[in-house]
């Protein structure tokens, strides 16, 4: 039988189905970080190659001393491994290129023109490994106007589209807030490195791979090009409504007690008149099933606040999570708004494995989302962002064979930390 | 010398990374139609099965004739053939496990329960193709609550924390204004399949596949966690700004002439107080320089309000292109605020072939974005979404070695069109 105590999921698995791929990381912040973070919930041999002093900058968001904001970090690099190296001596690019030598990926997002002057080009890398998949992730893509200017997330997304869509349709432009910008163009890189590298078992050839953050978030901004497409005009702002929606109701509804995130979204659809008849009923208006004034999606569109009025006016009554039980089960679209507290501290996310708890060696045990797809049926397990440097010795060790005493010098020779 | 005039992109590609891998497609709307587009434009032959009637309801969004509405069907069926067939026949049925017997992937998006009604339940599926790499989208997860509940891209965005981090912080959640609940959540299924597929070269082994957008969302919400993480509440809504962002100027700024998305994203960081320095030069406040009460980045965000007036006051009298070169070659991050029109209208798109014009059959050109990864410097090819049933004689061919005889007798028989 096996022993579940010693694991809060007793289902847990270590996915393997990127066993033996091993990926040299450069990346900082987040949209680096999230590609190799993918490819290590995948099962990828990831190490951070870091600078000795300070890491990655996303160690340190916020001032004071290093890893005084760990969580940031956490997030965006568990799962990896770090090894600390001066890049800036030539034993330790040297030891950066062995490394370079064995592995099948590589992946940066530094500042336009940064891996060049480290030395670690294109043209130099796949010199010395013509296997490798070299992917580099940038705000702005190659051929741009603004392809040397900085980028962060708020500003590809600004420059991608998805300030103008969010909002109300009378107010700015507005920020989404979520880091869509970063994590999706991971996301896409991800996914394009596994599919090179499924390739090349066949192949052995390497290959550059580019992306941009503003390309990427294009890409994910579909759906508003095909209102585009249909319109001829730019996709607007509706507030948290659908822009041009046929039907209704749509949208947000406030619930008791009040508060600032208590509210459930209803999504009746226009292709099943029963949503309309059956949330009638739900909220005690079974009076105006038949009314021919809310016959119709079209017509409830019409008279949309009259509409959103009998529907509010009962989920004010509820919870949101009594409205997401009540409606909910007579199979109208339904979905509380949640905060990332309530979600932290609903328990069925841990017993399934989507929250998992990260064990680190000195900072304190963080909840926090895991890789969200299971493997039959198993959550794969998060193990702990690394601490700067800790796996130096094992990754000489491992990768390039050295034993303690080669270590030992190039540690003497501040080569690596 | 090539011929360019036959392709506005001189330097296009056909990415075959995953040439050969045979995907059977359910999938319908977004979120899995997303999982199978990306696997599409990275070179896999995705074969949509669509019921002869109406096919994929993506197909007919807005009232009307099927295809009123292509758009929306365009943007996530790209590079896809599609195969008519009654499943509700028998030799229907058997034909799509023929298929399925030659497959590596199978991806759906059903709503709960229904794969299984239709006789392709992963244990039917995996007794016919144990090789297979199965893939199932729900809404929420196996083991949630709401389990049995349908969902759509609002709902999931609100069950899974984006709207509680959208908004002015004193106004409701909001919903962002881009459909991430689903093509996030097909992007993780795409890269996680693209893994399983690297794996399954080695090993022959299937595996089922499952993920919900719920889930998925608050995997790309890590940084949200991550403030909850350090701060033990709730993360809150900021509108454009940062919440808890210690310096300042970062935001967005209103640009001339005043239009609706005539703003711009500056972003100065804390870490580099030059970036201050030079944005007075460039808003020509020099006399501000050195000046104490904005002398730190922490002293300009306890000042915000005036920090962000000194900035305005000047981006007023520029256009947003005009202050984002004038600001952005100073090195300090800016980013305009583009609409999905502008983007449309900006031809540097086209000519990196980031977005690409789709030629197709029936409906008008339209151009629309592609995926972003370049490889070797060269964008993949866009090639039209399919007309329902386009490749039935094709898939029949080309995957089950039918000849024209046979094919006409299922039509005769009603079990494909």
């Amino acid at each position: 039988m096996p022993d579940t105590t010693a694991d809060p999921i007793a289902n847990i698995a270590e996915f393997n189905f990127l066993d033996g791929v091993k990926v040299v990381d450069f990346t900082q912040f987040e949209a680096g970080t999230t590609c190799t973070e993918a490819l290590a919930w995948c099962g990828a041999d990831v190490v951070k190659i870091e600078n000795p002093k300070l890491g990655d900058p996303g160690r340190r968001l916020r001032p004071g001393l290093p890893d005084d904001d760990p969580y940031y970090f956490h997030v965006f690099n568990a799962n990896k491994k770090s090894i600390a190296v001066n890049m800036k001596s030539d034993t330790g690019l040297n030891l950066v290129k062995d490394m370079i030598r064995g592995a099948d990926v590589m992946v940066e997002n530094f500042a336009p023109g940064t891996i060049e002057r480290l030395g670690l080009s294109y043209d130099v890398v796949k010199e010395i490994n013509p296997g490798i998949i070299y992917a580099q992730i940038k705000g702005f893509g190659e051929g741009s106007p603004y392809e040397k200017n900085l980028s962060f997330d708020m500003i590809a997304q600004a420059a991608g589209g998805t300030f103008s869509v969010t909002g109300e349709p009378d107010g700015p432009p507005m920020r989404p807030g979520i880091s869509i910008g970063d994590t999706g163009t991971g996301m896409v890189m991800a996914m394009t490195i596994a599919s090179a590298l499924y390739r090349r078992r066949e192949t052995g050839e390497g290959h550059r791979l580019q992306v941009a953050m503003q390309d990427a978030i294009m890409h994910y901004m579909r759906t508003n090009f095909a209102t585009t497409g249909r319109t001829g005009k730019a996709a607007g702002r509706a507030g948290s409504k659908i822009a041009g929606s046929q039907s209704a109701p749509k949208g947000l509804f406030p619930c008791a007690p009040g508060g600032p995130n208590d509210f459930v979204y209803i999504s009746t659809s226009a292709a099943n008149e029963e949503h309309w008849n059956r949330l009638l009923r739900v909220v005690g208006r079974e009076d105006l099933i038949g009314n021919e004034r809310y016959g119709s999606p079209r017509a409830r569109a019409e008279h949309e606040p009259e509409v959103d009025e009998i529907v509010a006016k009962w989920t004010k009554t509820k919870t949101k999570f009594e409205a997401m039980e009540l409606i909910g089960k007579e199979g109208i679209p339904i979905g509380p708004v949640l905060d990332t507290m309530e979600l932290n501290n609903d328990v069925t996310f841990e017993q399934r494995g989507i929250m998992q708890t990260m064990i680190h060696p000195v900072h304190k045990p963080f909840k926090m989302p895991t890789w969200p797809v299971r493997v039959d049926g198993r959550p794969t397990r998060l193990k702990s962002s690394p601490m700067l440097g800790q796996h130096t010795d094992d990754v000489l060790r491992d990768w390039l064979k050295l034993d303690g005493g080669a270590v030992e010098k190039l540690k003497a020779d501040g080569a690596v930390k």
